[in-house]
Order: C-alpha cells, then structure tokens, then sequence
C-alpha cells in the first residue's frame, strides 16, 4: 500500500499541521483563567479560573454541532471556532468528559486520555485548594510499576501497577505490608495511579511520617466485561470473577515478587464504587486473609436493617468483628448523597461495631477528588497494630 | 452546578449507554477477520485479516463525513455506519492512525490511545508473522517504572519510565549497565514502552541469555516544545535542551536512585528518528561518557561526503572511534528510503571505522516496528567488553 507508506514516512514532517488544528496563535485567553491541568502540553482549552467556572474553544468549521458531556452544546462563532463557558462555578475535582462531534463521542483531542466511562476519555480538573497532598514534592519517592503475571482463571496475561515506596530500593531484609486497592465502574488499572495519584499521595504521606511504608497494588476488576458485546451481562456478572484472581493469582503473585508481609494484619483491601463492593464481597467472606477494609463511595446498597444477615452474618458477631477488622472504613463525598453511607456507618457503629470510621469529604461528588481524600484518610489508619 | 453534579454521581450507571455508541450485536465481522490488537475491550473495530487488509466500521449517523488519516474518506450506509476496507493489505507493523469526523481529527474511541503525531492518537497493528519477541511470554519480567525527579533546566518536575531486569530484585549487590532510549518526533517518554513493547523485548532477549541484564531509560526528548503556541519555533530548537538534560539531571538521577555501572563502558544510548539525530548530537560530543551508539532511522541528515568533517571531526579520528565505540548501529527499515542511511554506513565502514552495524528490517516502514526490529539487534551487541 504505497500511499500509507509514504504517509506514513512522513508522518514525522506533518505532525506540525496536524497538531496545529486545535491552536490558534491569534486568541488571547481570557484573563484570570488558566489550562486545564489534563490538557496536553501547549493546548490552551478547555480552562479555568479561580472560581471553577470552565471555558471552551473547540476548532470545527464543517460541524453542524459540537457539544460537552454533562455540560451541553457549544456555540459556533464566525471563525469555525465553538465556544462554551460554564454558567456556575463546576464543583471541584476531577471529572471526566468528552466532545460530542456531530453525534459521536470521543477524547478530546486536546486532552490526556484516561479509562473511565468504559474507554478512553478526557478529564477536567478543578482545582482543590488542599490539593496539595496529591501533587509530586521534594520527598522521596516511590514507583509505579507494571507487573505482568498469567491468570489461569481467565486464560490471559495480565498486570497490574504495583506502587513501592522509595525506601524499599534500599532496605534489602525489609518486608512491607500491602494494600490491595481497586477502581471503580467503567475504569480499569490505571485509575488509581494516573486519576488518583496514588504515588504522590503515598509518598508524601509517607515523608510526613503520617503512613506506614507499604506496597499498594492496583489491578483490573474486570468490570469491562460489560463493554464486550455481551449485551446480556447482568450487574451481576460484572467482575464476578475478580474475587478468585484476587485471592489466587494476584496475591500469590505479589507475594512471590515483592517482599511482602503475609499475615492478615498486615493485608488491606479498598475500592471506590464498584470496587468497594468488590472489597466487602472479598474482605468479609475471608477475614483469615483481610484485617483493614475500606470502600469509597461504595456499599451504598446494603440496607441498615439487615446488618445482621448481610454477608453470612459477618457483621452480627460483634465480638468477632472488632478483634479481626482493624479498620473498616466507610467514606464518601458530600455532594453525592452520602445519606446512605452515613446511616450504614451509624447502623454499624449502633450495632456494636468499634473500627468503624466514617469520613464525608467536603464538597466533592462521585469522582477522583473524593477517592484521593479517602485514601488519604485511610492510609494513616493501615497496619498500626 | 447542579446539574453537572447529578450528571457526574450516575456517570458508572449511564456507560453501558456510552459505551455502547459504537458496538453493534447484529452485526457479525466478516470471516478470517480479528478485531486490531489495540482495540480497547470488547471493540470489534478496526478488523485486520491475515494478508493485511484493514476493516473499519464506526457509528456516525449525524456526521456529514469521516475519514481515517492516511486512509480516505468511509462509505456512509443507510443505518448510520461508515464502512471502509483497505484496497490493498498494508505493511506489517504499527500504524498510528485518527478518525476525522466533519473535519475533526481524534482518536477513535474504540482504540487504546498513544502519544503519537504530538497527541494522543490510535494505533492499528498488522501482527508480523516473526512478532513473538516483543510479545510477553513465560520467562521472568523485569518493571517498567516511572521515576519522577526535578529539572532545574527546565523547572518543572519530570518523569522517566525506567527498565530493570527481572533479576534486578533479587541481587542485591550487583550493579548494571544503562541504556538510555529515545523515542522520535511527535512522540514522548511513553513510546518506547507502550508502542515499542521494550519491556517484552528486553525480558524475551534477557531470557534467552542474548542480551546482558541492564536497566533502560526512556524520558521525553522535549519534542513536544513544537506543539504549544510557538509556531516560530524552528527545527533546530526542536528538544535542543534535552541533552543537558540528560548529561545533567538524568544520568545522575538514575546513577543516583538505581543499582548503575557508570563508567562510559556501561552507558549506551539509542533512539528512534528525531531521538537517533538526538543521540549523535549528545554522544557523539561526549564519548568519554558513551560507548554505545545507536541510530534507528534516523542520522540520515548526514552527508557521506562530509564524515571528516561532521561532528567536529568525531568520525575522523577512526583510531580513538574504533577504540571508544564499541557499536556504532545504523538501522532502517526497508520501505522507508533505506538509501542515505545504507550509504552513510558504508561511508562510515569505508573510512575504516570498524565497529559499524547496518541493519536493513525487511518490509517496515518509518514505524515502531521497524524500531522494535532495531532494538532486538542492538540490544545483544551492548555491554560485551
């Protein structure tokens, strides 16, 4: 195919053109507004100012319509450029969206690309003023790895991201205890390091002394089961099968290549959303294995009044509950309806139930800002006994 | 922002309605056909057969028209798919590639995204029948990591993906050589990893005893400095920081924080494209600190007729080159005008130098799997004195 090729070949020579499309040296932006922190480097738009209002300039003369996701359509001006700005201020945090062309939704090409939403989108990020916490700082620092192991269960090589902290390059005896971490509907491995900086959080709240160094292992729920064409999965069956992995492949595969500590004491589990569920499904059939427990977020659905019989009974024996789980966490965002979760803790709490803590993060919904707080809230409770 | 809140909290239960915009249930993929190998989960297309030919359907029934770059325009049907098959096969190998909807170039929303051509884009891999070394396999993996440090160059915090070798966790005392590996134009510190697949590579030829453990480093050549909105940035200015860079705040962050050998015996350097130009331009003035060279596709700027001269004379001295270089490696790609480059090694061998590897891949093009190729050669030729 001679013409890919020589297109190809020269891809290099045209990128400037290509990459030009959605620039224009002539706009000035407006001012006290800046880039969103998830545009790739030099893109202007989408912005924010200081009060979290948005604002959006989208290149596309032969358009008959562009839109937002959960914002709604642009307005085309004369020069082929599409605008929108927010008319309230956006509540902080990170929120993912993407541009709808003429009907069809996709990243925006402007953007660094995340796995939310089920595939590939863009996210916007309000910026928090106690965001510090998750932003890279002059301490040490560990790693995100990617760790490749084979899973009988699902006939497939997989990985999964494995954060070490920075002292683990040089303590050669030492072993760590792990944290077993899990992302939400519609996301995959790579939400709790690239939406959650989850290696700025641990590592800054390591420097500060707050957090025992640990290993956190950030793997695949499977959740993207329900992207297949497989139309007929029921909720059910979304990641069913992580729980086994979990327990049979993950875990003795971290164990094998990392120097971990094995007992129960020193395991955790924790997950936002769907992944919380996946956490309670997991930690309270096995307390043997689990003795922190954290859902962000998630466990919403069980009903206060059936604390008794939920999960064969884990709850009921009190007693039991409070010597094996050290912590089980529960926390959410404020603006997300938190009713739920709180009366779940309170339920918890009035049931006997001594490790319970509940956390409500101030201002923020169902996104990765919550999630953050929450692990910062969590991680200092871990692996203290 | 009310609505963008509501919006947002019922984002995990409104995707399978997102992500469903482009599958199909009734729609059965034609025979003998198998869905690119980087499509996310679950996405029929784009559809590759084993001669290479390329199949594409993608759901747009308000766009006016689409395209696939490098391709041409689809065919809209009457149910709202655009179809396109490619008239011929196409070359093996790793294609970066967008969908153009009504003139709006992005990356499909069915792919699995890469930063290519100055954004993220997607990728159509037509498999090469000898692909099985940079695919994983069950021999011992090594890390791919990203490891953050400052640039006072720059000011800015900056993040390398580091290589190490399975072996790397559990020797304790050993040290190792270090190649650092460029990528070219448009792309950036995430290429060598996820287009280039060099941690299956490096595993694979590690495994089978061809390859010396080592550590690689793949960082961003700063390339991207052409896609903000200095338009009058020249070529010369393209990543011209990048060699302090790496001479002064690479090298010794990682002889710093990583198990290194760092005599000039141990330290390679290599890249592809733009990243080979980079390569001569930071070894060629420093080989009291190289020893190992490799260009893949790229150099070919360079004027056979002035290899005394070039480099402030680096290939003129042949006695101290024969001595310092231990492999000066030229690769190239067959369909990718392989001429200046043939003629550059000849010129090199002709003037007596000895310790010059051509390398002509068969049938690739200006693509990562050309470079793939490159890599599997030139890794076994590092770190043998």
């Amino acid at each position: 195919m001679k013409k890919l090729l020589l297109m190809a070949a020269t891809a290099a020579l045209m990128y400037p053109l290509c990459a030009a499309a959605q620039h224009d040296v002539a706009h000035t932006p407006p001012a006290g507004t800046f880039p969103n922190e998830h545009n790739i480097h030099g893109a202007e738009y989408p912005r924010v100012d200081a009060e979290g209002h948005t604002y959006w300039r989208f290149y596309a003369p032969d358009a008959q319509k562009v839109e937002i996701s959960f914002r709604g359509p642009m307005t085309k001006q004369a020069d082929g450029w599409w605008t929108y700005v927010s008319p309230e201020p956006e509540t902080v945090g990170f929120h993912y969206y993407q541009m709808i062309i003429d009907g069809v939704s996709v990243a925006d090409p402007n953007g660094i690309p995340f796995f939310g939403m089920g595939k590939w989108v863009s996210g916007i990020e309000i910026p928090d003023r106690e965001g510090d916490y998750f932003r890279e700082k002059d301490v040490p620092h560990g790693y995100i790895r990617e760790s490749w192991y084979y899973s009988e269960i699902r006939s497939e090589w997989r990985r999964c991201f494995v954060y070490t902290p920075a002292e683990y390059e040089t303590s050669a005896g030492k072993r760590y205890p792990v944290l077993y971490l899990q992302h939400g509907m519609a996301e995959d491995e790579t939400a709790w390091w690239r939406q959650g900086r989850t290696n700025f959080i641990m590592d800054n709240l390591i420097a500060e002394g707050v957090a025992a160094p640990m290993i956190v292992v950030m793997d695949s729920g499977n959740i993207e089961v329900a992207f297949n064409q497989r139309r007929d999965v029921s909720r059910a069956e979304y990641g069913a099968d992580f729980t086994p992995i979990l327990l049979t492949e993950i875990i003795p595969h971290i164990e094998a290549n990392f120097r971990t500590l094995t007992d129960r004491d020193n395991r955790a589990m924790a997950g936002l959303s769907w992944g919380g569920f996946q956490t309670f499904n997991t930690t309270l059939p096995n307390l043997d294995k689990f003795s922190y427990i954290g859902s962000f977020s998630g466990a919403a659905s069980i009903n206060p009044a059936e604390l008794s019989t939920v999960y064969n009974g884990a709850f009921a024996d009190v007693k039991r509950f409070n010597r094996d789980v050290h912590t089980l966490f529960l926390g959410i965002g404020s603006e997300e309806n938190p009713g739920r979760v709180r009366s779940l803790a309170d339920g918890l709490k009035t049931a006997g139930l001594t490790n319970v803590v509940y956390y409500e993060s101030p201002g923020t919904a169902h996104e990765f800002l919550t999630w953050r707080r929450c692990l910062r809230e969590f991680v200092p409770l871990l692996f203290r006994k």
